[in-house]
């Protein structure tokens, strides 16, 4: 086995007469225990002795050779180092005993992150992170930036956070929608892990005024069917990473993620309005669904066994002006991907002809003039594209069956949250 | 060799006699030759005839048995497909021959990345963020994501940009500092690939107001050593990743990177300031050092055969309030990282001790209450810490050798541009 050096924080520790076990939480989920025995290791006991919840330090040792506890893997120590300690008793429950309210948690995260719980949580994070990038890097997409103060947002006024730019009024990017559609009139996929930001004044589960997403664009395709294939390919490729490379943090969460079946059901708009219609509920034709028909139709679905499916063609009153309308004008080649009745992605095809694009923004009462660096883009062989935008926080929260968006991001933002 | 389909745009066309040669942009840095024969392929050629720059297309081909151009891989066309031809002439050349002033290199980048020589750079751009988190996933360091939106600046109030969160005042990120910081509570290695935001009114040829950075934060440190290996190591993996991976852009670029040579030197501010002074510029021993100085200390540096080198122990009184100091009180853990005389990052040990830390709040006329969420952190088992900020423009532009800071990213945000 060898010497391993391993650094954490003291998450649990117990007297059973000359035996101390110590548990450190580490950069694994689960904890390593230490056992130090009077008789062994007496001076390593005596250090035990002194150092409680909450220190920080590390520790070389080895596995021992017979491991008792079915919470971590168990070492026997050879050299303990003490970084530092606390200074007052820890405000929460690190080992995750004592339930912490949603309030708490969110306050203490930074702290709480030593509990295995929380801790996978944010592996987990990671993981999907890492995987969302190799599948593009194995798919032939470029990570791009764009900008997040913006002259003028990709959805209109009412969301849009207000900053002083120097002398000019400027905004915070709600999306990166028009800039990576813009790119399109030079790569032929790109792909942006970004930060987005929303003044809604929702104070829902589900809602974040800061939240992450993966953005991405693809241009020369044929039809809405490439872009719905990619977001289907993306989102098997990582419950499939995570599936394989954290087996221990899903049990530890008692998640049961499973690999999703496909295709994803594709279903139109209009036949989504009539199945919740026949469940009586009153819903409009031209409106995007409300959180509540998207919750309920989520429970419909699951009784067919759908766990994610795609909403498909939105009506254009419903739309943002970019996404491209059918030739009946009505309907467009928008579509939402729902997870269990929850939205966790929303795209389509754009409309990248420029005096139909002009048009619609005509149509939906905004001003050329704002967009004009925008429609620019669109003169010079402009290939059809389509895209879409997946929520990070809300993919997690399905994954891992989290009650709240707010358990997926290490520091939230909404309504009320400002600090820390 | 078999039928390979290539997207992009036509970036040259010439016609001699009964042959049209074209190129096509696309993924790949090197354009795609298309050589279309009247004799050979009648309705290609017919095609090729109506088709000019700007055409946007999808050709199905097989590569040339002779490959006789010089500018990128030959192929014969088996089928052609237009997706959208441009409605205007081109404002700028995408291939590059007539050169373009910066100003119409920065409005008109979305669509001069056609040109090889501007793919380049993005490319690499690309390939330089993927070394990263490649040598971050094989170092045990977790990908985090911090808010954007904050209460208050980890480097004071001149440079924020202020924005309206709802009833609250609220500042955009100038760097993910306090929050990476207070992570160390709960991990013990992190990183995040972040936009920053500052309001200076610099205009310089090293500035943006919206850049990006590579942040970096690890915990039980021996001292700012660690932290010094940590950023020399990943620079030195950037570089090799991108010299193995990225010969072609390169080579367009004209790019004369190479390996560095490791360890990085070591100077102490003090020694700067004494080299500087010794060339008789007038330098501080308080403050830190202007560009100017930086950019003559570059100079003396290459003439010692220096590209890389690390300026270490800045003095309290030019640092912000989270640097460690010596025990002089004096100096601090505080580095910068030049390259050529260019400040690519900035880092140091932190204090972690929460009396200290409180002191030094106080000392650099900061209200602790405006702290009070991140001071929390430090109260319960904070380890010894450091990190830095990488900036990603800066370290593109050195590599490359760029003249502008502007050239390195897609959408330049700088005093007087916020569009497109």
């Amino acid at each position: 086995m060898g010497l391993k050096r391993i650094c954490g924080w003291i998450i649990r520790k117990k007297s059973i007469g000359r035996i101390i076990i110590i548990e450190v939480s580490s950069d694994s989920v689960k904890p390593s225990v230490l056992v130090l025995k009077e008789e062994r290791e007496p001076e390593l006991f005596k250090l035990g002795m002194e150092i409680d919840i909450g220190t920080a330090l590390c520790f070389e040792g080895e596995e021992a050779p017979e491991q008792r506890s079915a919470r971590g893997v168990e070492y026997i120590a050879r050299k303990i180092e003490v970084y530092a300690k606390p200074i007052e008793p820890l405000p929460v429950d690190t080992m995750g005993k004592v339930p912490a309210l949603l309030d708490t948690r969110i306050k203490y995260r930074w702290l709480l992150v030593r509990n295995p719980v929380e801790k996978a949580i944010f592996i987990i994070r990671n993981s999907l992170l890492n995987a969302a990038r190799e599948y593009f890097s194995k798919n032939g997409f470029i990570e791009v930036q764009t900008p997040k103060i913006v002259a003028a947002g990709a959805e209109g006024g009412a969301t849009l956070f207000k900053i002083q730019y120097f002398e000019n009024d400027a905004y915070l990017s709600q999306s990166p929608q028009l800039f990576k559609q813009m790119l399109m009139a030079g790569f032929t996929r790109v792909y942006e892990i970004t930060p987005y930001f929303r003044a809604e004044k929702y104070n829902t589960t589900r809602h974040l005024n800061e939240s992450w997403g993966i953005d991405v664009e693809q241009g020369f395709i044929n039809s809405v069917e490439d872009v719905l294939q990619t977001l289907e390919n993306l989102i098997t490729y990582i419950i499939e990473y995570v599936l394989k490379n954290n087996k221990e943090e899903l049990e530890i969460l008692g998640a049961t993620l499973k690999k999703p079946s496909t295709p994803f059901k594709r279903l139109k708009f209009q036949e989504a309005v009539d199945i919740l219609r026949s469940e009586g509920l009153e819903i409009s034709e031209t409106e995007d669904l409300s959180d509540y028909a998207e919750k309920k139709l989520g429970e419909i679905m699951a009784g067919k066994g759908y766990e994610l499916y795609f909403i498909v063609g939105f009506p254009w009153a419903s739309t943002g002006f970019y996404y491209m309308r059918d030739e009946d004008g009505v309907y467009t080649r928008k579509f939402d991907l729902d997870y269990s009745g929850l939205e966790i992605a929303s795209g389509g095809q754009r409309e990248h002809r420029y005096e139909k694009l002009l048009n619609a923004l005509k149509e939906k009462g905004l001003n050329p003039e704002n967009f004009s660096f925008y429609l620019e883009a669109f003169k010079y062989g402009m290939p059809p594209h389509g895209g879409f935008g997946l929520g990070v926080e809300r993919l997690l929260m399905r994954m891992l069956n989290l009650e709240n968006v707010r358990e997926a991001i290490l520091f939230v933002r909404d309504r009320t949250r400002l600090v820390p």
